[in-house]
């Protein structure tokens, strides 16, 4: 297994927002900002444009009025404009569909590159964007679980090698734990991979795909999970609380699922660890392994390995097409 | 509904103690001592007797070694020793087996009545009990999830309107929540009855009976429950965690359910309410509503209504047989 | 020392509620609702009805309007009609001024019994009250610090021993702890005394009085303190976080002391014991030991001792006259 | 203000360790270990080396047997061999002492370069250490407030601008936080500086020096912080807990600083943000604004700026001599 052999010429920071699409907008926003705990920063027609309370930047997530629910695109921030042509370059090497949004075209946002990459996801990346007013401190403004940043992406692809590679090797990731088949198998069926000095900024699985299993939102201690629950529950969401709260084998973190009013799938989480020392050598586990997902030894249910959310085409705007997994999706531990 | 109907001359102040059954002593010495975080007051060859932090009585909770495991016996405390003299003229009267233990029989115990009450347990009764050293404020030994106290009982009967009448019509049971079936049936399926301020002494549910469903112990803080099940996994138990971590409709507790080694079960339980005043209205829940159990929506396992506690006979010490119950015991939301 | 003596014919419950005196009604009602987490049940030109989310009944908390800071006056619940009765005719003939007060004449209360009480305090007493909506599994609707219910209240005497005897032997309250100075003098500097079974209803404390030092709330858990000071500190109100977050040696509570607007003192209190059996020996403290009021080891500010809140006439509705404390009211570890 | 202005050859990556010097090394051993929840990794006659639950590597703390309390050396990790080399010439072009030590001449750890700096601190810099088990997920194992890592050092000199500009110019730290004296004077009263991804791990203050003022550990969650002073109290550590629990205006951590028994200062840590995006302007606070330290309003006590550790001479063992700050280093909110 190889890990951490990029050297790419260009500097990708962070994750840095995620476009859910959703078929009610006000619905949307008031989940999300009521009983979730996110900040409005502004909003038109056809969009709300959240933060979380760590976030200094305009958004970290954008709620787009649609016809159907999804994942609209999703953005890496890098640390120059010169990255974005770097970037560029690169895509259109690969033969990847790219457009160039100008200065506020996405709302708040620099100049910015989407692309549809080789795994056939739309990303977006940007090297700037309006500040906002900070909530860090705010304190008598927060609400229930009361999320700090978005923390990282899970996607899902039929082949997790292809996926594991390309964020390795071209896009310069660093990996903090994977999961694999049994030996001597030891396919890799998931890697959690990171830029900014957390776990993951983005971790890829194996399963149907190009989709987004879940976006992870960081809350600041243990009890905002606990808060998160009762606020949903309280406010008629119980049914949405699809998985938790109980701890991660991967990753060490607190965590709850929660699916949004069109069945979006977010994930709560609090407690991980820093990964600074880049040259650690990356923990393995098996994927039939139960404490992978869960030290607390409750599995998933299997609708949470089923279910992902589509993604879209940057040309047509249209879902993309989804293939089956190259190999198995879906631990034996899993009822 | 009739509640709150009944004054004994005798005055039953709180559920005392519990007495589990285990197969193998020292592992479940180690496993309520150094996982759970119960304290060791003394034990001998076939007794271990443990205490929790708020405890200032020799015991609440013995570990008994035997063939088997259960619950041998569970008992209340009652204001003074005429209290006891009472009683044992109301279990004469009803033909109930009784058997007096003399100062000291059990350990640190005062003098005490033992009964098979009619509802077929083997319930304990008792004015006095050595005092042991209070952990409250020993800060420095508490260890992981570190009960408070034991709280409460569940147990399980055929019929449990017989078994609520018991408790509030002929011991003075207070009842605080309450689960019937759908109008206009009514049927009462479970009663939560208090005698000291909380929610519950003892709950009687609809079930396989006379059985102990489980006991539960109080822990300081939500925290308490997320350090036990971090402990737990840690320690080699994550099997053992049965449901939850989840909040309960009734009585608003945070909780989860726990298995010894041997497969005795308790709860560990926190964020419940005060019962001060006796004559609020109890609270109505029906059988098929999800929040009843739980607030956030994830229903029990099966097993958790199909397994429970075997109890013992006075009189022979073998198990007391059982009988199916009389009306639904399973809720609809249950897989 | 005698503790737990008294028999009296009525049945004292628990502390009821308390009438803060404040200057800026608006104000006030912005501080306890939006920064405190209480929830408004009522107002009328000059009061302002609170209740905390454990409370069913229409107020734990009055705010009206006045020249002055300071506590109106406080209540106890009793058990039925009849104990107000029995109560007027002790307050007779102690020659204690009384005043009934009508149903409804305090807004959602039945028939209640004022009286000036030996110790100089304006105390009501009622046995029934509105019911109000249950707040305590409206979690979408918490904020902040979110107290539980009014736990208990501190008040200052000249004479401990007075209050301490009132209390015990003539309102049948039974002592949790209690501080005396050191051996051989042994004399009473404060008792912690309840009905419910909690550390305290009332604690009576040597000082400058009669007057009230502080309210006591509870709250959920440990993070609802922390929630408190931070949402206190965002809102503007750093300045008025008077002592703690600390740990009290008594009660073995987690709590921080605040100030209202109109500096009115309360407490927010998290973590104390079950008082179930009456007859446990009260646990004894020395004045100066500094574990007793922290067991940090952080002794209180002066002004903490040196502050309280003035207490009204019956007949005039002016501030009682005060009296200097008989004995020591400073322990030796405050600066 | 520059910030940010360093763009040095090598490439530090965190803060490494720290070595306490300690009058009675079994006590300080068992302080660390039983009652903060540090673990021992190795020890020899003179020295016990720890580390913390986040840690991979063979300690994050010395303690080291000496005639006096203080800080031996710290240590900051760089990112390979060559780096220790370009560090060794710029401290030798610097006309500073230097002396490299052999891998294994300190335990566990490979290659490493000691330099007396230019502010007068003894620092290390190494590149490799042994391996240690990692005890994240061992929370059978975890005691009390349990830190997580060695997150920050704050160190005193006489003339801060000096040290942010060496720590800034000339080995590449960014800014997150920083204080000046109020407008127009503008002079740099402390700065908190970072490599790795969170808010320091450095901070440079003005005070008498060269001296280190405390070492930062993080604990996991803001319990931790409640536990920890818990387990001191109940040790018989009270009055070793200076100052806290509070929240800083700075970082936004729950803080509290705690004095080994040999009176060496250090803070436990929780709930600061990350600091992905190098180029965020940092936060500007004033001198004499009391929410910087604190946002709960109680200012730190005046010894909290008056006392400091040692530091020592690579060259002689024995401790810099040091000098009065500059500038006013006491904010006019300290009594």
């Amino acid at each position: 297994m190889e890990y951490n052999v990029g050297k790419p010429d260009f500097n990708i920071l962070r994750l840095g927002h995620i476009e859910y699409l959703v078929t009610d907008l006000a619905r949307a926003r008031d989940f999300y900002v009521d009983v979730i705990g996110l900040f409005e920063t502004e909003r038109d027609d056809d969009h709300v444009y959240l933060r979380a309370i760590e976030d200094r930047e305009h958004h970290s997530v954008v709620l787009t009025r649609s016809a159907a629910p999804g994942v609209g695109h999703f953005s890496f921030r890098v640390s120059c404009e010169e990255d974005l042509d770097r970037l560029a370059r690169k895509f259109n090497d690969l033969g990847c569909p790219i457009r160039w949004l100008a200065p506020g075209e996405e709302r708040g946002q620099g100049r910015a590159l989407r692309v549809q990459d080789p795994l056939g996801f739309q990303v977006e990346y940007y090297a700037s964007m309006d500040q906002a007013p900070w909530m860090l401190q705010q304190y008598h403004l927060h609400r229930h679980g009361c999320p700090t940043r978005l923390d990282h992406l899970n996607v899902l692809v039929p082949d997790a090698q292809k996926g594991f590679d390309w964020y390795t090797r071209e896009l310069g990731f660093y990996c903090s734990e994977y999961t694999q088949s049994a030996p001597p198998e030891d396919k890799v069926y998931g890697g959690w991979l990171y830029r900014k000095a957390t776990i993951h900024d983005i971790a890829v699985m194996t399963g149907k795909g190009p989709t987004v299993h879940h976006a992870g939102f960081s809350v600041l201690e243990p009890m905002g999970i606990i808060r998160a629950c009762d606020a949903l529950a309280a406010a008629g969401y119980a049914d949405n609380i699809e998985r938790g709260p109980a701890r991660h084998g991967i990753s060490n973190a607190l965590f709850v699922y929660v699916r949004d009013p069109d069945g979006n799938r977010f994930e709560l989480y609090t407690g991980d660890y820093l990964t600074v020392d880049r040259d650690q050598v990356p923990k393995r586990w098996e994927l039939d392994d139960p404490r992978r997902q869960s030290l607390w030894g409750s599995p998933p249910p299997r609708r949470w390995f089923e279910e992902s959310m589509a993604v879209m085409s940057l040309e047509t705007g249209e879902p993309m097409p989804t293939a089956a997994p190259l190999s198995r999706a879906i631990p034996n531990y899993v009822d």
